[in-house]
């Protein structure tokens, strides 16, 4: 066996460094708007101009996963109320999708309107002005949809 | 308007770093297998003791999308043959899934199957033995499924 699992160490919690590939606009910012109401207008995802040749294959109608950095938020609980409302049970962090966490990371499916050069122009992002983008990844029903 | 967007500066590509919340361990290792392989067995997320309390809520049958770094991938190329297919055509890396990306972060949605402590037990994921793991986020309708 060339890969004997058993000598693999335990790993430390080793930093990962991450360079964000672009940022989200919004025209008219972002301020008192729902995550509904964000999702709801479109935005636009300005990528680094030097990775433009990876948005290839995506176009008006194309489903996406975004992966975005929540850069206003900071701290965490371990367990919330969720959406923040006193009348709902207590939950751990990691069974719901508030933006306080310890990796602060968002994850949200939204749809391509319009692709112009470097800039994806897209609905149903909530991410705030000025995220960081970390990722784009065409959407899979294999990867995204529950059935296990 | 105390809040003038306009003045705000183009952000820079300004590094993000994330600390581990933990890691995926797979008893049988993860050699020869396929990304349907892999999701099909059982796999455990072996959460950082001190984050235990950020489970509440998570039970058997609970769906989730965990967020992993793909400790073994390196490089990228900005366009692919989906699945290394060559009789595919090329398609942008922000299209596809491929691991070979800028940052190469996994997304997949799995389900939990058992929760013991600060491990959870889940089938769905495709991630590979000793993965750390960035986030972990209750699925939601909301959120994960296109609509827009």
């Amino acid at each position: 066996m060339t890969n004997d699992q058993s000598q693999i160490p335990k790993p430390k919690a080793q930093a990962v460094t991450l360079t964000p590939i672009g940022y989200v606009e919004r025209d008219e910012g972002d301020e008192g708007l729902s995550g509904d109401e964000l999702r709801a207008r479109r935005s636009r995802i300005v990528l680094d101009p030097a990775l433009t040749d990876g948005l290839l294959g995506l176009e008006p109608g194309s489903d996406i996963v975004v992966l975005y950095y929540f850069h206003r938020s900071s701290g965490y609980d371990l367990q919330v109320h969720p959406r923040g409302d006193p009348g709902r049970p207590l939950r751990g962090v990691f069974a719901v999708r508030s933006p306080r966490r310890p990796n602060p990371i968002g994850v949200t499916t939204a749809r391509v309107r319009r692709v112009e050069g470097n800039v994806l122009e897209v609905v149903g992002l909530d991410a705030l002005d000025r995220s960081p983008v970390l990722d784009i990844k065409g959407y899979s029903s294999f990867y995204d949809t529950p059935g296990w």
